[in-house]
């Protein structure tokens, strides 16, 4: 069986909305990232990068929610998680899916994470804001993500959102279709019950 | 025709080789981020992350290497640059990309584009040598990245070590098989085309 190694509300939770919206079967696994159980030996067998998440499948792990994602939207194509059959719709899911991983997340990660005082995290700040309001003004198709249809992008666009709703950065005069669409993500039955099963709060 | 946007010896290399790999007809159109093209109108209106690389395709742009070379490779796979038939091999590949793109690429970035100095530039450089360290030792399978067969990711690997041999980081006696696979990949013949065609040297 599927088994999901997360870290409750860390950003594995985009790949857990995307088992349970696909109707996988599957189990997970905690990491306790403040106590470091993403460096153990064990965990490092499994992704020697020791990030979450990882996905143990029966023909060995695979890592990094696009990755994740992508697969799970390719192995359960009755879900329509995905343009499956479409090489290009694919291909602009996967880059919105990128801009997250590889430039929303890390101006977030320093922002909240990070212990920045001062004018460091005035930077981060301001560098987090500006790639909400992309978000907000030109990569947020609406309603969804990529438009019409829900996709795994919308599990992994709340992930950030709900962390800058929590944060109070994602204040709805300037990011009024951010704000609507984590409040509609939120209130999808399968994401209440992945929020339900890793002990978290809709933001 | 398909159309790269790239910046000489920048990161869009990796898409440049995967389409001459591919036996792609493409044109490429260099956008100069020295004097900020990538932040015109004109080119925001194709990638509004104001990156490169961008594809123009007869259905509009895809961005980011790791979505391009998915994209190339799905589309001419008789050039057999993925295992564009397997969920599972092609998400492992991607897993590679994603690690280039999203830890790889920020960390050698600020070591080597960020103008650090001094306690910061040791930290940035200690940080850069632990993911090759994780790439030497864990993640390049050999002879290629994903193991028998040449794919994308080893024109995408070969754009970080060839940044990290010419800036004298990529020690032959702490990175013998990156800077082996470093040499086979430039002795390629399409590789050798594409830095003909940006004006570029190997490493």
């Amino acid at each position: 069986m599927l088994k999901l190694y997360y870290s409750p509300g860390a950003c594995a939770l985009a790949s857990h909305i995307a088992l349970e919206e696909a109707g996988a079967e599957y189990e997970i696994q905690a990491v306790n990232l403040r106590v470091g159980e993403q460096k153990t030996p064990e965990y490092l067998a499994i992704n020697p990068a020791g990030s979450t998440p990882a996905l143990m499948t029966d023909r060995g792990p695979l890592t990094q929610n696009l990755v994740i994602m992508g697969y799970v939207a390719q192995t359960y194509p009755d879900a329509r998680l995905a343009a499956t059959d479409d090489s290009f719709e694919f291909g602009r899911m996967q880059a919105f899916n990128g801009y997250l991983a590889s430039s929303v997340h890390p101006a977030m990660g320093a922002l909240l994470f990070a212990g920045l005082e001062g004018e460091a995290k005035e930077t981060a700040l301001k560098t987090t804001l500006g790639k909400l309001d992309l978000l907000e003004t030109r990569l947020l198709q609406g309603p969804w993500a990529m438009g019409e249809s829900y996709t795994v992008a919308d599990g992994y666009l709340c992930v950030f959102t709900r962390w800058a709703r929590q944060a109070h950065v994602l204040e709805p005069s300037r990011f009024p279709r951010l704000n609507d669409h984590l409040d509609r993500v939120q209130a999808r039955p399968a994401v209440q019950r992945v929020f339900a099963a890793e002990g978290i709060e809709a933001a």
